[in-house]
Parts: structure tokens; C-alpha cells; sequence
């Protein structure tokens, strides 16, 4: 039979995504069924489970579980707020734990309150106005970047860092603005670090919601003598054994070069992880699903891998890379969906100059479907470590505008994910994963 | 001053949309103080005063009301339907009269339902299947289709013409499935007519959900002898003065040639209009908006229209046009937004090969801002009775995958517009009608 033309073969890809595809319903039952899969968690192994008897059904030639220890931080009871403006006159605000965050002790932590634009203003204001207080992170992210990422990029230092820097100045606890361009009362969670600080030396972090930081805000331009309470219980326990789960296609004229697709597994705990990264996953697993109905016989071998602890700890992509590299894998093409479930725009490639040109040479074939976005860049956090000289990483680039509204909150969840943009997500990865298999680099 | 250049007048303009724009909270009074905005209703004519109002805060250099009779059409009480597969067994379903439809008698209409796959297919049945019963239109939406219009197109000759052509073959009544691309409980009403067909002869039609349409249509599978019934008092009253809402920004050099951009205000009566077609009526707004408070001083005469009565009649749209050749006034460019308040992709533009190339030409100053689509194609409903040879029309294509989620439904609403989406929008459509006034045709 003659090998249908490249147009064709993205046609059919599109239809039966949008007819047939199972990316929607694998994601309900990820997200209604099992829900938020915090490493470590009931549900990251019910995840686990979940998805590899789904894969299994696909009729792949291979699928396993690859072993890897997990961080388990445990949220604990819902944490609470208030600010106070005058003895007794109180007003609770919706904050949440930051990931990794030590507990406050068990009845809470009361003190004044310094808003400050970023970790750069702790030195500023020096340890004689830091010391005994709590510190408030309050740098908004930046409205006017088109890409919201790059937004993020400018304020998530707050976030990450911020217990740790104003520690050194005495701070008690920190209160950072979430990650959320929208005004809302939606805390949102995501990883913090404490380097290698000592376990006595670390402070508690929690987020607190937009609409509240500008409240705190203003309250705090009024009455600069503002007391805030906060409490959490949160807790690290030791590692425990989670997995990545992988699903292979042997590729029929390569097999030792290997195209990796994925996302990861795990998710915070407060939504159901619809977006993040539910939707990657399953675009990943659809990939697979989606070139076997179209009748793609790839050249190369094809494996999705739905990395396991992302989140808080990248143990599944650094795993993932190390097994390679002792196997002494080939792989020659790497493509992460990590950027929510939104219509697909495009991808960034993190490649040579000269395969970047490959690359835009398909742009065209792309052009039905409204994916128009071809530009180096980076490509994802999970595929990160397998870098080397040769492979071409790849992220795909959905719309970024709604992705901040329901990052790492409890509004992330399967309501907000739409089904023809998610399946348009799987099929533009998957039409792109052909043609790399098909021509290579 | 030396004029700035191009690119740094839509950043400006993007900048100024993204952190001082008007379009969210103008569009949150419109949904949620006024609500639905049927044509003769209350809340037009509130809708009305309230743009006006704003309008004229704006320091525009004239803002006035123009007259248009229009009909009204009321809904009156909630539509009640249900199927009976057998003798008092039965399933309620939700459906909404269509716009325009009439009355069924009081206690409703009671019949065998014939599912159909189209209009074409009437003539198939013939008089002796269809008479005496209720017709059933339930040709899905084509989920292949990338743009959703493309499968709405395909479509709404159900929705439009599909009772007045089941009447000639003696039909009751028309159940028309939603236009809608997902699974879920909301019916979609919209406009449909009856031709010149004699009063007596018209018959009740009336949308339903896509879920309802899906289990209607298996449940007719299994046994073909289902009952349906409906029952709805909707009632068309006689026309009432309604406005067109007009602002406009004298041309500083040619005055008399006349820039349009304009969205419509009436809306269906389920939801809030927010996204048909409050956002393009804000955004529309938002544009003389934002080029004043860029300080750019257009050439041309700017001139904002909200049109009334879009949805069940285009009076609005007919009767600018009128008054337009009537005055002899030179129209040169009419912009509409009419397509939901999604994340902007890019243009349509009616208008010649050689308008299109210099249009073409501008493309790489939208290229920040990820607004990518410039093709040849339609405009908009509204600003459609001005086209005349020499004018260039354009409509603004946002986004399309979740358009037909909210249309015409009683989930169009605030909550399911993105502020920043929104936003953005507005500010391609003001860096559109920059270039355009700044270089002419």
C-alpha cells in the first residue's frame, strides 16, 4: 500500500482524535475518579495502577512500572488565616501550604506583617524591621506579558525562595501572593525549597489568594500595626516507592532510537489536576493510541512515559534519565505536554540550529489546524534531564492565557478542561511525533 | 512630538488594555446588573442607557441614540417537555422554543416523533410519515471540523428553516438538537423563521440539549413508537423603538472618511449575552477607548455602533446602512466583533486582493501578541447591509473551539469570560483600526 501523503496522514490523525479519541475519558476518570495524586499519595498510586491497565488495553508492545522513591508531604487539616486590625477585629483570608513547607507550631503563628515587592527588598529593609515578623510577598505577576509563563517566570522566585531568604533576617513565617494573574480568592500552591538550610532554621511559607494579598494590602497601607495569624500542620515523611509508567511501540526499522512523549503523573492536592497535568498524560498516552488507529507503523520505537513526581521533586525525569543513560538509550526526540489542556498553539524546540530548520519545514502541514507557533525554547521539566547533544527536546505550547486561573488551586479541575481542545492538544503532538519518526533529524 | 513608531503604538495599546482597560467591568454591568438583552425587552432598552451612559464618559466628541423599530418576541413561561415510550412512562427533556417559533396550543402538543437527519430528508419520508407528527432535526455538529462555524454552517438550516419545511409535509411541531459541539443538558435557542407562510400554517419548533437529542434519538432505536410532547406560550408582539448606540472621535484630517467597529446589544434571554455578544459590544467600546488614552488623534472619523436586534432581525444592522447611503456617508473600514470573547487568532476581511495585500502587510506587528490568522472571508452580520464597493469589512476570529459550548444558551455567561482574553481582543481590534486609519486603503 502506498504511504498516504503527510497532509493525510495529519487529517486522520485530527478526525479520529475529535471522533474517537480517548484523552477525554481517561482524564474524567483520572480526575473524578481518582483526583488530586500528590506523590506519595493513595491516589498517585491509584493513578499509577490506572493508567498502566490503560495502556495495557492499547495493545503496545510493551508496558511496565519503573521504580522510583518519592518525597511524601502531607497537607495535613485545611490551614487557617486572619489579619488583625485592632484587638479582636479580625478577618480570615484563604491561604494554602506551600509544597515542602515545615508546619507553624500547633497553635499557629501570630504576628505583625511586612508586605515587600520581592526577596530583593528583604536586604533593603535589614533584620531590625524583618526579625520576630511575618514577611508578605507581594509582587503581582506582570499583566502585560502576552506569554504568561513569562509572567510567572518574574515571581515565582517569591514563591520558591522566599521562606528560605527572609529567614535569614528572622522572619517567623512568609505569606506570598499566588501565582494567579486574576483576582480571586483562590490560594495556589507549588514547590518551595529550603536548600540546605537546617530543619531548626526553616520557617513556614503559605500562599494566599489574590483577592485577599490586595486586601492585606490596602489594610496594610491604612495600619501599618496589622497583626496575622496563620496555622498548618503540614508534614514531610520519609520517601516511599512510587513509579513511572511507561508504554512502548518497538519501532520497526530503528528500534534503538527512541521518541519519548509524556507528562507527568502526579499532581498537587487542592483541584483534581485536570490541567496540571492531567491533560498531558493523557495527550501522551493518546499519541501512542492515536497512531496505532491511523494504521502508523513507526519507524523508531515510540514511549510514553508519565513521569512521577514532578511536582515536588522531579525523582520521576531524573530516574527516568538515569536508567537510560545506564541502558545506554538512544533517544533522539523528547516531546513534554505540561502546559494545561488549552487549544495547542504550537511548540518551543530546544535543539541545534539546523534541526530547528527541519522542524519549520513542517509548519505548513500544520496550518489547518491553527497551530502556528514554531520557536526555540525550552521544552519541559520531566524530559529535562535526559539533555544531551543530538536529542531534540520539545514542549507543546497550548494557549497560555487561562493558565494561571486554575494552576496548582482547587479550581483545577475536569470542568475546566474542554474536550476539543484537549484531543486538538494530542493530535498536534501526535501528528508531530509522525513526522519526526518518519523523517527523523 | 515625533509620532512613535508602529510597533511601540500596539504595545502601547496591548499595555494599556492588559492594566487600565475598561471592557471586563463594562462587560460585568451589562451580564450582571442588566442581564439578557432580547430585543424590545427591558434590559435592551436598559443596555441602551447604560452604553450610552458610559459612552459619553468617555469624552468622545458626539454620542447619540438612533432610532430602529424592532420586534419583540417573549418567551413567556419555562418550555415543558418529556418522551413516553410507553403509556405513563416518562422522561423529561430540556428544550427552549427557538426564537420566533410560535405558540404550541395551551396544553401543548402531544405526537409521534420522526427522527431525521436533515431537511433533505423530509422529502424522502414524504407527507405519509410526517403528518400528524412531531419532526425531530438531529444532525450533529461535525466535530472534524477545526473551525466550529464551519460545523455550525453545516447545521442551522435545522435550526432556521426546519420547521417551516416539515409544515409542508404536515409535521406538528419541530425538536431541533442544539447546536452545541458537547455533551450537556442546555438547549440553545436562536432565530428561526417561517418565510412568507400564512400565519395558520406555521408550526411550534423548539431546540434541544445535545444529551436529550442522544438518548431521544436511542431510546427512538428501540422502540419506534415513542410519544413526545411539548408545551411552550412564547408570543410575537408588535415592533417597538429600540436604538442603535453610536459614538464617535471626529478625524482630525478626513473627517468625512468614517472607521465603524461595532458589536451588537441585544443578546438571546437565557443566559447574560456576555459572550453573544456583550464582548463585542465592550470591546467595540474599549477601542476608541484605548486609542485615546494612547493619545493617538485618528486622521479618519472613529465611530463605535452598538447595533440593536442582531439576533431575531438585524434591524439595527439595516437600519445604520440606511441612514449611512442616506446621508452619503462615506464608510472606509467596518470592524466587527461577533464571535465570543476567546483569545484573538487574527481577522477575516471581505474586501479586494490588493486591500488584503496591504492588510497582509501589517501582519508582522500582531506577531508579539500570538494573533496570527489574516485571511480572505466573512465579516459580520451587522455591519454586512453597508458592503459596497470599495469598503473593507473585517470580523475579528477569535478562538473558536468553545464558542458553541455557550451559545444562545443559558450558560453564556460572566463567569466563562477570561479577563485577559477579553482584554486582548479589544487590543488587537484597536491595533487593526491604528493601521488603518494611520495608512488608509
Amino acid at each position: 500500500m502506498a504511504q498516504s501523503t503527510d497532509a493525510e496522514q495529519l487529517e486522520k490523525i485530527y478526525d479520529t482524535a475529535l471522533t474517537q479519541g480517548k484523552a477525554y475519558g481517561w482524564l474524567n476518570y483520572l480526575s473524578n475518579q481518582i483526583g488530586g495524586r500528590l506523590s506519595g499519595s493513595v491516589q498517585a498510586q491509584q493513578a499509577v495502577d490506572y493508567t498502566k491497565s490503560q495502556l495495557d488495553s492499547l495493545g503496545l508492545d510493551k508496558v511496565w512500572l519503573q521504580p522510583v522513591m518519592v518525597p511524601k508531604w502531607v497537607r495535613g487539616t485545611p490551614e487557617f488565616a486572619y489579619f488583625e486590625t485592632s484587638p479582636g477585629v479580625t478577618t480570615n483570608v484563604p491561604i494554602c501550604a506551600l509544597g515542602g513547607s515545615v508546619p507553624t507550631p500547633p497553635k499557629g503563628i501570630k504576628a505583625n506583617i511586612i508586605e515587600v515587592n520581592g526577596i530583593e527588598q528583604l536586604a533593603t529593609l535589614g533584620k531590625d524591621k524583618i526579625q520576630g515578623n511575618i514577611v508578605f510577598f507581594n509582587r503581582p505577576m506582570d499583566p502585560t506579558k502576552i506569554n504568561t509563563f513569562d509572567a510567572y517566570s518574574n515571581c515565582v522566585d517569591q514563591r520558591y525562595a522566599g521562606a528560605m531568604e527572609a529567614s535569614k533576617f528572622g522572619a517567623l513565617g512568609v505569606i506570598v501572593r499566588s501565582m494567579n494573574l486574576r483576582s480571586d480568592d483562590f490560594p495556589h500552591t507549588g514547590s518551595m525549597g529550603y536548600g540546605d538550610q537546617p530543619v531548626a532554621d526553616r520557617i513556614p511559607a503559605a500562599a494566599i489568594s489574590t483577592n485577599a494579598a490586595d486586601l492585606l494590602s490596602t489594610s496594610l497601607k491604612l495600619n501599618s500595626e496589622i497583626k496575622f495569624y496563620f496555622k498548618q500542620n503540614c508534614k514531610e515523611f520519609s520517601d516511599v516507592e512510587s513509579y513511572n509508567v511507561i508504554g512502548e511501540i518497538k519501532g520497526s526499522s530503528h528500534p534503538e532510537e527512541i521518541i519519548v512523549v509524556g507528562g507527568h503523573l502526579d499532581s498537587w492536592d487542592l483541584g483534581d489536576g485536570s490541567h496540571y497535568d492531567g491533560a498531558g498524560c493523557v495527550q501522551s498516552m493518546e499519541v501512542l493510541n492515536l497512531l496505532r488507529k491511523t494504521g502508523y507503523r513507526p519507524k523508531r520505537t515510540l514511549r510514553v512515559v508519565l513521569f512521577m513526581n514532578e511536582e515536588n521533586g522531579l525523582r520521576g525525569g531524573n530516574k527516568y534519565a538515569e536508567v537510560a543513560t545506564s541502558k545506554n538509550e538512544n533517544h533522539v526526540f523528547a516531546l513534554e505536554s505540561d502546559s494545561g489542556g488549552f487549544t495547542p498553539r504550537g511548540f518551543t524546540f530546544d535543539c541545534t540550529d539546523k534541526q530547528f530548520e527541519k522542524v519549520v519545514g513542517w509548519k505548513d502541514l500544520f496550518e489547518p489546524y491553527m497551530v502556528h507557533y514554531f520557536k526555540k525554547g525550552g521544552s519541559g521539566a520531566d524530559i529535562g534531564p535526559l539533555k544531551k547533544e543530538g536529542l531534540v527536546m520539545a514542549g507543546l505550547r497550548p494557549d497560555s492565557q487561562r493558565y494561571f486561573d486554575y494552576h496548582h488551586a482547587e479550581n483545577d479541575t475536569f470542568e475546566q478542561i474542554n474536550k476539543r481542545e484537549l484531543e486538538l492538544g494530542a493530535a498536534t503532538m501526535a501528528s508531530l511525533v509522525y513526522l519526526v519518526d518518519k523523517y527523523g533529524f
